[in-house]
């Protein structure tokens, strides 16, 4: 029994393109060689091919009964959060992925919770869509970008959103995007995504704990991808700093321990020694199983890994269900 | 009895400027009201007030003696390693920095060992340059950034300079400088140092492994310090990429973690926790003693957190003298 937070949906079709400003970017699918998968392209690149199980519910449904996951938190794949779009492109594509996710959950509501996206390039339209996800669309949280066009997200440039997703309850879960320092990784492309994005995702969880968003939204609960990158490694050098110059005036109000303890991660750290560490910087209350469902360097099985560390069963069961439960809201 | 790997040196005048090309960043040292104290300035700006610990043997042996430290290996303060000027000018500052450790290691050679400084913007000179660490100034390695102008070191471009260290048998300190990302970290200044230098730290690790440079130059012994940021948490992403694409064609000939157990790392990770996860990680012969003395995010006693952790007392000699003393080649 698992819940798997960290899985994304890439709808079978897009519309079209919507009006001026997407510039060769917008996205749209085509048919490939391989039976059950489709390319998606964007513009003229082939960005990636993805298999059916992207969109198709029954092929989903079989691999969560052979792989022990009981749910799964849809959420878009990251490429089309369309931040770089204007709002008026990025409203028709959330309204599109929004409603597809809506869908699958409305037709097997036990196994599937949506987490949707919103024009977050303008924080004011995005704080007035995020009451559309649940209202409309009955999604139970939103999934942001670890940051917005260059943007970290927790910068204050966000917190008219933040703000309405706070009073509306919605689970926030961050994904790693357009990582910085993608200049500084040497090798093929693949390794963007290994190395640029677990740092990507650090700089997203320090900017959260550092730039204050849960002192102005305290009641925000907010999920990272890739287990926070690489930033249980850089959370001592934090609390060192924090506490080396507190006496001068300290930069936060509270420990950036205290901080980093109130924020949830996914697992997805592919490796027992790892994810012991992750326990022991955040707590057993803050992880969650995570996949990265259905792509390439997804981890099958994402709840078993809980249980080759020796925990005590209450501990295995918040990990496996109930942090992801209470991080959702269901 | 510790060998601290990390330690840094201001010397506590500077040449003046040599030419043209510096343009306002060439340092020099201001008087400041702090008794022992004195403020580098670059150009106008007042980068880091220092205290006499940073040159003067007498205080830096009063604290060694202290804190359990036997020797110090003694690298520039990064700032100095002045890949932003025209080569010339590069080399002034080389002259004059290597020289002044020069004469800290001959006046103290059972306590100091000595990390110089290349002008690694231009990689042949810096290559001609690597032959006088050791002939001329009786130094034993080299401290570089992780980056060289936002090139990170792993690239080819600097293959004639890591060509001539292997041939110089030289230990290379790598140490993090002007970070990648560092606009997506929110919060004053401090806040670079303790968050962009972890990422920028597993940048470079990462450019290290990726890049192929101890395919191309196996007998390099190369360090990072700060523990090589959060690069211990993207290795298993890195090896779990590197595994689920080998059947297409691997991206390097040996796995990720086979490399990185060839690394060395200091254990500035303020953290028990945080270095028992290094320790299986990268292995108990690849870590060393680290503290950043004399700076003001220094860990005191650096090597104290070894003797916490459980180890057989082997491992715990390994760890505080043995891995350091291979790494310099003493």
């Amino acid at each position: 029994m698992t819940i798997d937070v960290h899985t994304h949906v890439v709808p079978a079709d897009f519309p079209a393109r919507a009006g001026g400003g997407a510039e060769g970017r917008w996205p749209r699918m085509q048919a490939c060689d391989h039976p059950h998968h489709r390319t998606v392209m964007i513009g003229e690149r082939a960005f990636r091919t993805v298999s059916d199980h992207a969109w198709d519910i029954g092929r989903r449904l079989d691999d969560m009964d052979r792989e022990g996951v009981t749910a799964q938190a849809l959420s878009p794949m990251p490429e089309l959060l369309s931040y770089w779009f204007s709002v008026d492109d990025a409203v028709v594509m959330a309204d599109h992925v929004n409603g597809i996710i809506a869908e699958m959950v409305a037709r097997e509501p036990e196994r599937f919770h949506g987490l949707g996206m919103v024009p977050l390039q303008d924080p004011e339209r995005a704080a007035r869509y995020a009451s559309d996800l649940r209202q409309r669309f009955g999604l139970v949280g939103v999934e942001v970008g670890t940051n917005i066009n260059g943007r970290p997200i927790g910068d204050p440039h966000f917190d008219p959103f933040f703000a309405a997703a706070e009073q509306d309850e919605l689970a926030i879960f961050v994904h790693a995007l357009h990582p910085a320092g993608a200049d500084r990784v040497l090798g093929p492309p693949l390794l963007q995504a290994l190395v640029a994005f677990p740092n990507e995702n650090a700089f997203a969880v320090a900017s959260v704990v550092t730039g204050g968003l849960l002192d102005r939204y305290p009641k925000l609960r907010i999920g990272f991808s890739h287990g926070g990158g690489g930033f249980a490694l850089v959370l001592p050098r934090l609390e060192f700093g924090w506490r080396a110059t507190r006496e001068q005036g300290a930069f936060l109000p509270d420990s950036p321990t205290a901080y980093a303890r109130r924020l949830y991660y996914d697992a997805l750290v592919y490796d027992d020694a790892a994810l012991a560490y992750l326990l022991q910087a955040f707590g057993d209350t803050q992880l969650m199983a995570g996949s990265d469902y259905p792509f390439a360097i997804r981890e099958p099985s994402p709840g078993d890994r809980f249980s080759r560390l020796g925990l005590d069963a209450a501990a295995v069961e918040r990990l496996k269900t109930g942090n992801a439960l209470r991080f959702l809201g269901v």
